[in-house]
């Protein structure tokens, strides 16, 4: 088969479309012919060699992909080939094919496309496992969300309001600002024209938010525990802006506040297998119904990561980036 | 009546015995006549001035109070004059009456002496919030406590023993770890002349401590994130270690980790009820059935607070300081 190489860690032109062996699943996996994987910033930090597959992962790119189940492994169960999936992954999504525990896949939701259902995996678990199973958002309560406009973004704000919370968002232009809007979204903040501290408790009425879902790491993070409402929870998911920042304790304290960072990848299979049910049991139910749908910048072919790559550092996009494998 | 005032903020002789005006209970308050109350770290830092009171607070210290019902307050239910009771207070402990929000208080626990039920609210409340209602303490998981003799502490390691989990401790004296052993802790750590962070690892296996209870604040929060285990939840109720400290988020993400700073204080009453609520529900069983027992270092008199908050001040007690009204 063919899949996306990193021959020596670089720029976008370091992703290179090479013939390599074919995997072969083993215990309890299921192998996926890829119709379609999609970009992620942890793809662009293993291009650039700063994040190494977790042990036992695919040495390829790509953390989900859609495509037909093509073969069973030994004990795997709960799907048929022929059965159109999509999957969370460890790695090697980027490739024609690749193996995948039993419990990361997931059916096509009712209505989506099997290409369009790869930029669901990674963003639907990353938000529904931090905002709704650490943070506990709940009707009624505010998110606010850095980033709307990223596929990560562009679920969070679905999904929040799918439940009855108020969504507060932050990106760097008015276009973002407005497909954020077109997606539910209540409060509307220019980061780079307006304090996100600010906005948010001018519009909660001085309260804050109960949420906030954090791709900037250290350069939001005393920020964010003053946009923070008493009571609030701050979920840490990305580090874009730094790892190390100075905690005011005592500004936490007087909130009753928490803080938490996690990652997907990192995950044992049985973490992520947990995560996947209670994504198919809760989200996907929404996505059958049209409420919540995938947010797709564009498709490109899979030969071309470099392309995709490149889209995504200008960071001019809105929502997922597609790799597609035909 | 009397009470314990601070005339000028201070040293321990800052605390003053005087004749007061008696407290009347407000819409859904009940009149106590205390018979005992103790002493917390909160109380000192009022004394020295660096803590006041929150809105609509008696200005008198004390966090919690025993006695007996002596009246209700227009709309109180659910007690009846005479009744021995125990309270979670937001001040005015330390007076021979204080008016307390009716779902703030708790019957006597079968077994437990009026004068001793005041060493339960705080620290029953304290740890029962923390480390189960926020860190979800489960069996079979081990528990960090620093400060292990001390109240909370003293509470903090019997009600984990209870639910089944490995209880690490640190104190600075042998005498203290002595006594934490005798309560059921597993892993004792004398943080004078060992590493908390070297000594959990090697004791779980190097897996850490799913949960830390820590008054310690910034000085300790690196190594107690070093310290936690995967999936961990530091828990911060002190800052007797300052205030600001780097949070290394990279360390906390690489862990799926959490870290919450509360305070009872400062929470309104019917979030305090709630608290109260769940430790009749999960605790009082535990102490009526002998299986968790408040621990006493010493009773005083409570018009000499001065000679109780010295004691406190020196560390050298284990469990709680008593001041009694008679």
């Amino acid at each position: 088969m063919h899949a996306i190489t990193i021959p020596e860690p670089g720029g976008p032109e370091a992703l290179v479309w090479s013939e390599v062996p074919d995997p072969v699943p083993g215990e309890g996996e299921v192998l996926v012919e890829v119709a379609a994987s999609a970009v992620n910033r942890a793809d662009i930090m293993q291009r650039q060699g700063f994040y190494d597959p977790p042990p036992g992962a695919s040495p390829y790119p790509g953390l989900e992909c859609s495509g037909r189940v093509a073969a069973l492994g030994p004990g795997a169960s709960g799907w048929s080939v022929g059965d159109e999936v999509c999957a969370l992954l460890g790695g090697g999504g980027y490739a024609e094919k690749v193996a995948v525990p039993a419990g990361q896949l997931l059916p096509l939701p009712d209505g989506i496309d099997v290409e369009r259902a790869a930029a669901l995996p990674e963003v639907v678990c990353t938000v529904w496992s931090n905002v709704f199973m650490v943070a506990h958002l709940r009707p009624g309560e505010t998110l606010l969300v850095h980033g709307g406009s990223s596929g990560i973004g562009t679920m969070a704000i679905q999904l929040a309001k799918a439940v009855g919370a108020k969504v507060a968002v932050t990106a760097g232009t008015e276009e973002k600002l407005e497909r954020c809007a077109e997606l539910g979204a209540d409060i509307l903040i220019n980061y780079r024209e307006q304090d996100f501290v600010a906005e948010v408790n001018e519009a909660t009425g001085g309260a804050g938010a109960d949420v906030i879902l954090d791709n900037m790491g250290a350069k939001y993070l005393d920020r964010n525990i003053q946009a923070l409402a008493v009571n609030g929870r701050l979920a840490i998911i990305g580090m874009q802006g730094g790892r190390k920042g100075e905690l005011d304790i005592g500004r936490l304290l007087a909130k009753r506040a928490a803080v938490s960072a996690t990652s997907l990848r990192a995950r044992p299979s049985a973490e992520k297998a947990a995560i996947v049910a209670a994504v198919r049991e809760h989200v996907w139910p929404l996505l059958a119904g049209g409420h919540v749908r995938p947010v797709v910048d564009r498709e490109l072919p899979m030969s071309d990561a470099t392309a995709a790559h490149r889209v995504v550092e200008e960071s001019g996009h809105i929502g997922k980036v597609l790799l597609v494998t035909s």
